[in-house]
């Protein structure tokens, strides 16, 4: 059985707080982008190859909810799933939580589009589509 | 008259780039901040002194649309005014443009929450409110 | 026996590249802290409870040397040691290197003081200097 | 009569800091690509234009003295003047200050070195290394 959510790991970085004593919102990006290639490796993509094959996945799309501050130290679970699946865009939802907590702190969609080296719009390769396919929420 | 739209100018560092030869995504929330405060400090009004006094103005949501990239060493302006006030909470609208280019890259918003320095509600300061509403999209 | 050396892995997160297709140099900063803070953890210290009970660890120094890039999805494995200990100070070595190849990316030595939240000098606790001492190199 | 030593001023932004309140110390390196770049730009080159001419000039060593924490929304001026040069190579030195005020934060040294896009050693191109060499230190 496929397993959609897809969990990840971070432990939040002096680097990525500010004077606030949190994790400035701008990190949690960082943090996304984890949740998102992690979930690809799990099913046999690595971005790294994708690209080297000749696809971008540039944003072009985020929507955030901050519902509660991480902290410096903080071992956070990235929950990441596939939301919408095009022929040339998919889009991400994301659930950050403190680990071994079922505490939301933030979530988060993202949408990317499939583009060349060149920038222009191209078709997701169809490998990567059918998994995707598999993936997302019914 | 009050200038409703503040105009900041920041300029894409190569820090800021990705291997995609544009501007990291999760950088621009640095762009919007800027923005923002810039627009507070034309009306005479510093985040480091409100922060001073007591108000933390952390965000609770944000939303972007990417539409085009921005680039290495380009001269961006952002465009930024007060979209919606509360008692307790402030959001802001952004326009990144190339500068000299009517050209937008992107375009956001972030709401914030009025807080004091324990994280508890409060509402925003009178004076500071009373400036933001006179700002404020009619 | 005490271990001298700590080793922590990191991946190179797609943030942290440039357009040269490599880590953005001052990048590095943020995995030598993950080092720094992994190998303090390791003896029974977090720097979080460190900071809680009034200890400050800024930096005063700094010196590395770049080898060879390091690159996107690449994991690394950063070995951290203690360089020196004084009675309010003590700095650390490191090496980066792409994990399972015996190929070092970077050296560096990074310097700290011992501070109070005021940020004046103060010695170092007694258990953390004893547990340091008994990590110096020889 | 040719200006030895750039000065740029760069304002400290929220998502610069750490919970230390004071800019985190990887986040100067931006700042001296600043001076550095800006350096170029009053003597007629831009990096990004040296960068299509097939100019890379990757960071090869850096030597950071941290001597007073720089905080948020203070305006720094970064100080930038070649230290040496070679043949394929070429250093500079870097002085922060507080702006207006003959107060050093930080000095530091950045050595890089000329190579191809694909990363092989080159010569630094030759206009360039004429007003490196009568702008560098005597």
């Amino acid at each position: 059985m496929t397993q959609r959510v897809h969990r990840s790991t971070v432990r939040v970085r002096y680097a990525e707080t500010d004077q606030m004593s949190v994790a400035y919102h701008g990190n949690y990006f960082a943090w996304f982008e984890v949740g998102r290639t992690d979930l690809l490796r799990d099913h046999g993509f690595t971005y790294r190859d994708l690209e080297q094959q000749g696809l971008r996945l540039p944003i072009i799309e985020a929507h955030v909810r901050y519902l509660r501050p991480a902290r410096y130290d903080d071992v956070l679970e990235v929950r990441t799933r596939i939301a919408q699946l095009g022929g040339a865009r998919v889009s991400f939802d994301y659930e950050v939580l403190r680990s071994g907590v079922e505490e939301v702190l933030a979530t988060a969609t993202t949408a990317h589009a499939a583009v060349d080296p060149a920038g222009r719009p191209r078709r997701l390769p169809v490998e990567l589509r059918d998994a995707f396919a598999r993936l997302v929420a019914s």
